[in-house]
């Protein structure tokens, strides 16, 4: 059963995800979309690599971003990340599955607080993305 | 006149530049390198772009970890990033031409500090990055 | 029932504490030590309050950094933060009970992450902290 | 020469800094205060050290922080701290005489973005923080 706001969510990242072309590149598909939480995977393409033959930073974090905005926007106001810091605990590899999970923290009427946990298919984390925000009145549907 | 430290991360650099199929895909050229900095280029392309129109966060994001990645490992020992953070403070858009400088805060032997600025074509800063790394004993070259 | 690594975790951080002076200041009081955890508790006072009335951010920070340092040291070898990050979804205020909880998040021979929460005698979250430490050789008993 | 907008800066600063009672345990001084910028000092105490014998994470954050206040606070409209991280170069000690300078890296209505060094005695960088604010529509003066 849904509430009225995971309804609106879904509705919302649906309409985000069709131009978000840098997401489609990426791979992501959207496993579970709630208010103020997603769950996404993909899969390390060889393009993705980095110098030193693991995944580039910038995948993981990408795909945390795109995590934390569909989390952070899920009730309709557009909403945009002010900072966000992200730790790597274990390198991410060619194949690899990988899984975010956005969580809110904390919400207020202008702010925002998220926890993006992403973990690979052997279920371990590989980096954690804590992202702040800001909404502003604009609406998104 | 280059030092024999500038003239070793021009080479390290070189040789991580060849493999990283991602800073290919987001078009990074390299504009100089020096022993604990970097200076890199690229343009927003429209496979770039997220569900609001604007530059993906991860954009940005990847060019300054680029950046990182170029300005610490060039001594020639293996380093990653422990924990970044990212802040925006002007959103990217697409066909901007993104200029991403890093520089060396702290370095001991095995732990190093940088910050990456992230301009437009403009000279405005879009991006700010603190990136915090660890040094490996593994040789690059 | 304890394990050696938590009787080990407890003599650690008593060392420590021992000499901590400006814990004590805070008046911080030790409710539970583990191996890689730790739970802390204090009260704020008026000392403690900013030009807005409310608790300094600092004041959150260092509890959270005392807690930090508990988990990360407690396996008696000498660890230092590196970078830290903290976010506030709730202002402090004089007279509230603070309990920080450490958490480790990840940890290598080398490096460790750690997540601190903060919460209030509502069970509130206050603070959320994040914490990237480097181990040295150094032994501490 | 000041400006108005500097002259406001110093009333807010002075407001704040009367009731700020941390900051005055602390032993702060403020060496200058403009619109979005503020200079502050303070000497470390033997209260304000750790287990390890040099000054707990949350001194030199601590100044940072209300440094990032007063310079975030400076136009008179109520601003909160939302994100901060904090790296530490290099130890502090006790007695060190510490400066920390908070310099305004960008600014919307409602958000802002500073950059806070913090020196000791002999130009050494120990600490370097990033703080993300939100401004509300209260009054300070």
């Amino acid at each position: 059963m849904n509430t009225e706001k995971d309804i609106l969510a879904k509705k919302v990242v649906e309409k985000m995800m069709q131009t978000d072309q840098f997401s489609k590149w990426l791979g992501i598909e959207i496993l579970e979309i709630k208010d103020g939480y997603s769950k996404l995977t993909m899969i390390v393409r060889k393009e993705m690599i980095n110098g030193f033959g693991t995944a580039h930073g910038g995948i993981a974090f990408s795909l945390a971003d795109s995590a934390f905005a569909f989390a952070c926007n899920s009730d309709g106001k557009m909403t945009v990340a002010l900072d966000v810091s992200i730790s790597y605990p274990k390198a991410v590899k060619e194949n690899d599955i990988l899984f975010a999970e956005a969580k809110q923290i904390n919400k207020t009427n202008r702010t925002g607080l998220y926890l993006i946990e992403i973990k690979n298919q052997h279920n371990e984390l590989v980096a954690l993305f804590k992202g702040t925000c800001y909404k502003t009145e604009k609406s998104l549907l």
